[in-house]
């Protein structure tokens, strides 16, 4: 049994949709989320300014006792994993692993499709994971307008606008036949019903914050970490107004934020 | 006559929309650009956020000896201009009054458009300042997609998702009748074509960067501190990498930017 809580990140709002599996599969676990919302976007910057706010966001998140990270964001997960890993003293779960191994596992025809941020595709990441597992054929797609679009609360089926760019993105993977799908992005759980939509029924969809629950589970339950109280809490900090993140944080979280979120200087950090 | 260098900074690349001004109106000036990339975009960003962001923008050209600063972002512009005024003592040209300035000048039916961030438009700046002038009917709509669009270079006429994202913004404009169409951000004269498409013939676009540019010009003329000289020169710094400014500069600027960018560290200003 370990009591202490687990810390999760993103460069913003995305990363809640980890957090919300989190609360699912460990309901007893204490939560500490930062959202780097006022550095957002990372997914088009350079390797090197991705990895200098990574390093501020783990340090901000190290200045609590934790027993385990969470990257919950796809451009630090593929671009930072080694450095971070490296530089911490306590396990550290990204969305790239976990998702690729799980659509390894769900492929029948051998055919796997990625969409990412550019930063997340262009460090060949997913395509790494993917390869080092089996013969496996995968189709990456670099999707820079997604995130924009999610952070504007167009993500719903019916939007003509998320719709004909979801269309243009994923028709390349359509016509390879991919059968599964890795969502890298902790923003595109929000865009699971446009993707469906058009990637049709018969596509698997790989939530990577889901897998990354999945495998924090999995790694504290092996250690005997998890954490025994009837219900665990969560805190909120953000390093831009606390009223704006409040706000959009609904509709990551699929509910209202339980508590009020916290701004801090990362750039202290 | 005076020699020092112009300042003009931006939240990216938009402001060099404004240097192609600057440089076509007073060929022989020095300027020297900072583009804040590693931040970008200001314009859905608290107004505290963007604050300390521009004082930071300022005290970083201020490490040069100049004449003059412009503000080429409408962000920055509508939400800063107060205290960057009263932090320094040299001239601060910004685009919202020159640009208001003008729409009102233009303008046969009083009717006219604001399109910009939605920072811009929350602050009020543009209604306020063209409601200082005349009895005026102001219709202002924020346009949170054009910029990520516009970094995407998905910003000439042909393109699905432009023509549509800015058919939607638009149309209220074009229904209310307005007769001028203020492009309150400097990323926006890129969509020139585009909003031209849409608004027709008859609507005059203007360009805020190119009346700050104006404006900065007659300042200068009448304080006799024009520069001297045969051709003057431009530096460019940024704050994520220098090769990704420069690959993305020329479709800001027109041409190939003249010289190598660099890169400095923001924070420590």
């Amino acid at each position: 049994m370990n009591q202490r809580p687990i810390g999760v990140f993103d460069s913003g709002l995305g990363g809640l949709t980890a957090v919300r599996q989190l609360r699912r599969l460990m309901p007893s676990e204490n939560i500490i989320y930062f959202g780097d919302t006022s550095r957002v976007p990372y997914g088009n910057r350079s390797r090197e300014t991705i990895l200098k706010y990574a390093r501020q966001d783990t340090r901000f998140l190290r200045s609590f006792d934790l027993k385990a990270i969470v990257i919950a964001c796809g451009t630090v997960s593929s671009n930072c994993l080694t450095e971070l890993r490296a530089e911490n003293d306590i396990p550290i779960i990204e969305v790239v692993g976990p998702a690729a191994q799980r659509a390894a596992a769900v492929t029948k025809n051998h055919r796997i499709g990625v969409v990412a941020t550019r930063a997340t595709i262009s460090s060949g990441a997913f395509a790494n994971a993917l390869g080092a597992s089996l013969d496996l054929m995968v189709f990456s797609c670099p999707c820079p307008l997604f995130v924009p679009l999610v952070e504007e609360g167009r993500c719903r089926p019916g939007d003509p606008v998320i719709e004909l760019v979801a269309e243009e993105y994923l028709r390349p993977l359509r016509d390879n036949n991919v059968d599964t799908l890795v969502l890298g992005c902790t923003h595109y759980p929000l865009l699971a019903d446009v993707i469906g939509q058009i990637m049709g029924p018969d596509v698997a969809l790989i939530d990577s914050g889901a897998e990354a629950a999945g495998a924090l589970q999995t790694l504290l339950s092996e250690q005997d970490a998890l954490a025994e109280r009837e219900k665990g809490s969560a805190s909120f900090y953000t390093s831009d107004r606390a009223a704006d993140f409040q706000r959009l944080a609904a509709l990551f979280l699929g509910k209202d934020l339980p508590v009020q979120a916290k701004q801090i200087d990362i750039t202290a950090y």
